[in-house]
């Protein structure tokens, strides 16, 4: 008797609904229908179309952001894949990675090199997307040979959930029915993270103890990558028990409780609050976990940490003063630390500098009236967040902006400060919304993003609509491209958007209308005393609905981080044109 | 003395200034800032914002296509690139290039191999994304030499015009200033179209006439690379010439003045008129202008031209029957055949198969009340169509369903029926309008698109109003992606879109309204009467506001086109199944 089979695609399924995976994202192509007939027999799964492929792959990162397993994106061959690839490439950047599902046509076509739609010359190899996009993912499958595929496709979940990168599986259309082995699904597949050697994560764990029993003022540096890779909560239990002074970056903020009394701020180099670098780069022990070390994660690289007195825990190796270990994740080594020190708290004596005052923010602009400042929004809006919420910030002021402001506990926050791509949240957000959902997540999820970038992905909000979401939508109306024009030509005709847009008008446009059943609401606001009166409604804070509120400001109104990033930038770019 | 100097970029504007072109397209990004200040220091050149990248790439497709010189678009170094990718890669498919500039980082910083935003790793090789975008182009300028970077400049340029395939011209921040030397401008670049051997482009007209003077029944096949390279006047002026019975393909309709006496239909394999195939196959002589043998412009590859009857000219190589001459562009020969037709008319004995009465479209419905139907909308569409008109169909049931139409006299027609990438007119007819603007064309400018189609780059509806165009645009509102549901699924949820947008609030939305003192009119049809009212309203025939005009249809009702080319493809899949 032969063993009980089924069909690749169905089995392509039940792998990734062994994820936790409820929801696949994507755009249907005539390469792939077939495959997503096999949605619907696997049980616990569903659809969620996007507008477009660009915007299901932001959609997908910021699924995997939040839901913290890989989401799954399905496109058709060349058009789709293409139109996906930046959202693929930011996914790369900042480790939000997906399972990029890709239907191409059948086996039998691509041999022959038939001149189908979606080729761009004849006698063509179809392969040639697959070659396009390979420096941004960590592995592929190209399912062409029966006889391994299902290892094949094994091979690359796994791969995707422990490199939090994107993959890719490419799925001829002819393959979706080859009978695979069922029998293989009763083995769940082995993603979690571990090092080859236990005993180098036990030198670790030992050598980081030691350093910290030697040290007088340790501080804790939480990064983005310690979040990717898994490591938020037990970043923030190492925090909770040494109560050392804690600090997280630009990206990787909320990681830290921002109300707990060890909280010290956003440490981003120069372009820091007062105080904030001269205590991080005083340290004699700066415990850096996940770092990041891009130009707007370091205040265009004002970072100014001596290796001496850095312990660096990374996913792809970690380091600890002078002695590196290449290859070791910091997760497993985190996992032993936390356990070490929770298991045997007499055991250690931390050193307690947390004695020092915590450092509070400064109150940026105190306006109760008048014209609303990006020195004052921010800040304000820290004010509006509540626990549990997911907080989305765009590219641009919105991002730059809002580390002024103070997080709520337990906030999740959702920026791409990295790969910098703008529109990327309105993709985004949509992730977000069906991660919450898959999480029953409590909280609030509020999407903050200039005009500009709406107006590159726009369409999404629509499928917020359609499938019943209730995000609160700020949009920052400051008439262009502030970011840019804050950093060269603020007065000049490109760095303009259409002034002519009603956003007002746009929830209604997209299906939020009575008629439909759905409830909605849109403001605009001028004044902060608008602005308090809307922050203050119940009704607009509660996210029982959908609902917008658009804040106008000037336009060569800019954050002080922007400022002062571009500033150093500026400076460094002189230096490096006369040296 | 050293020559006179001007920098660089405003070299690079002005050599494109050179072309005739007047307006470039793109999506500011703060790597090219100073590089678009030299637009406004090139006389006669204007900025034309797009909302995202990938919109920018299909507009500028479509400007090339109208305009006949290659388009410009301005992105960003990684997001904005990345994002244009589909759109480019289109345009390479369907010969319709551009120029693609792309701002980078100072050479310094690439070479230090900075963790920038728009990086995705340590220490990356800023140039990853150029070897990304290899296939996809016909060559590329990566400007990092000084003593190279004019002649780099003008060598790209000249092999876009040439070719009619994208090209890249990658400039680093710091380029931008690099002085060139002026006197370069006053030669003009050389970008006509020759064969290297002119004795061979004798030979090969010789060839033509004496087969024509063979042949009993001789027919010209005006295919759409005809177009693409600068031969749709010269092709016009053959079949007016000859007299000869001519045709078009899906791709290429309007290429032929369809009011003529020669004209019999578009020839597309087994899936065109009654009449057509038979003739054309039964030829023996088809002159093939420009073939692009995809599945979708051959009925799905039911082509059946026997080669012994075939004269293929093509933009990289000629055939006369069993004699092939590689590498030989079909323009200057079809210059030297109409050229000797026209200047020597008797000398040349032509056959008359035109004596034959002309193949006329048969009447598919004749409704006059009722639900609007496929099969009546596009003929009736064709009779709304005025001389001159740019007529631009979407991917799916319109560009399927055009075919039945009869096109005014100089209709110009853009569809993309090989790349096949839903969205594209979106995008595409902006760029259309900045052509038809820059030729002073008379006719409208109309875009008929289907509602899921529209759903992805709706956005650039909003750029059409922002620079005041006035195209006339048809949304098929047939609930979702018909052109998938005759594939595959017609019931499956995935085939759906969202049915909550409003479409008689898009323009306004966008900004067509009274207050911003934009004219603009909506309206939604269900029958036949209702479509009468509007295609015989002169306020929205005159083309002189922006308008509307949403035409709901049933989701499960397909193009006989669509229908018959999905069970040949069907037929062939089993077949190959088989075998």
């Amino acid at each position: 008797m032969s063993p009980a089979t089924l069909p690749l695609g169905q089995y392509l399924f039940r792998r990734i609904r062994q994820l936790g995976t409820e929801h696949i994202l994507g755009v249907p192509g005539d390469f792939q229908l077939t495959l997503l007939d096999e949605i619907y027999n696997t049980p616990g799964l569903k659809w969620v179309g996007c507008c477009n492929e660009l915007n299901g792959a932001y959609a997908a990162d910021g699924y995997t952001r939040i839901k913290g397993s890989p989401a799954v994106l399905v496109t058709t061959y060349a058009v789709g894949e293409l139109s996906a690839m930046n959202g693929v490439a930011g996914a790369y950047a900042e480790h939000a990675g997906m399972i990029h599902i890709v239907g191409m046509p059948a086996r039998t076509l691509q041999k022959s090199r038939a001149m189908l739609h979606h080729t761009f010359e004849p006698n063509m190899d179809p392969a040639v997307y697959i070659q396009m996009a390979g420096p941004i993912r960590k592995t592929h499958a190209y399912l062409m040979d029966d006889e391994t595929m299902a290892e094949e496709i094994d091979r690359v979940i796994v791969a995707c959930v422990r490199s939090r990168l994107p993959v890719y599986i490419y799925v001829p259309v002819d393959v979706v029915s080859v009978p695979l082995d069922a029998s293989r699904l009763e083995t769940p597949l082995d993603t979690a993270i571990r090092n080859a050697d236990s005993e180098i994560e036990d030198r670790i764990v030992h050598s980081v103890l030691s350093e910290i029993e030697k040290a007088s003022d340790p501080v804790i540096l939480a990064d983005v990558l310690a979040i990717r890779h898994g490591g938020r909560d037990l970043t923030r239990k190492l925090a909770e028990i040494t109560q050392f002074p804690s600090y997280t970056t630009p990206l990787s903020k909320g990681i830290i409780d921002e109300n707990a009394p060890y909280f010290n701020g956003v440490y981003n180099g120069k372009v820091s609050f007062p105080g904030v670098a001269e205590r991080v780069e005083g340290s004699d022990l700066v415990l850096n976990l996940g770092p990041l070390l891009s130009d707007s994660n370091t205040g265009g690289f004002s970072r100014t940490i001596k290796d001496d007195n850095l312990i660096h825990l990374g996913h792809d190796f970690c380091q600890v003063k002078g002695e590196k270990f290449d290859g070791v994740h910091f997760l497993p080594v985190l996992q032993r630390l936390v356990g070490e020190l929770e298991s045997q708290p007499r055991k250690y004596k931390l050193p307690r500098p947390q004695e020092k005052p915590r450092l509070e923010p400064p109150v940026l602009n105190n306006a109760s009236s008048g014209e609303i400042k990006q020195s004052y929004v921010w800040q304000r809006l820290g004010r509006f967040y509540k626990e549990n919420d997911i907080i989305l910030t765009e590219s641009g002021t919105a991002q730059f902006g809002t580390p002024d402001a103070t997080f709520p506990p337990n906030a999740k926050y959702v920026t791409q400060i990295f790969w910098s791509s703008i529109g990327y949240t309105v993709g985004s957000c949509l992730g977000v919304l069906v991660a919450a959902k898959e999480l029953n997540h409590s909280g609030r999820v509020v999407l903050i993003v200039g005009e500009g970038s709406l107006q590159m992905t726009v369409q999404e909000i629509g499928t917020y609509i359609r499938y019943g979401f209730k995000p609160i939508i700020f949009v920052i109306n400051n008439k262009g491209y502030s970011i840019e024009r804050a950093i060269h030509g603020p007065q000049q005709e490109y760095n303009d958007v259409s002034l002519l847009w009603d956003y007002q008008k746009m929830l209604e446009f997209f299906g939020a209308r009575e008629e439909n059943g759905i409830k909605a609401k849109s403001r605009a606001v001028k004044t902060v005393e608008e602005l308090e009166a809307v922050l203050g409604d119940d009704d607009f804070a509660s996210g029982d609905s959908i609902q917008l509120c658009e804040i106008h400001m000037d336009k060569f109104d800019y954050p002080w981080r922007l400022a002062k990033q571009v500033e150093l930038i500026g400076e460094r770019m002189k230096k490096a044109a006369s040296s």
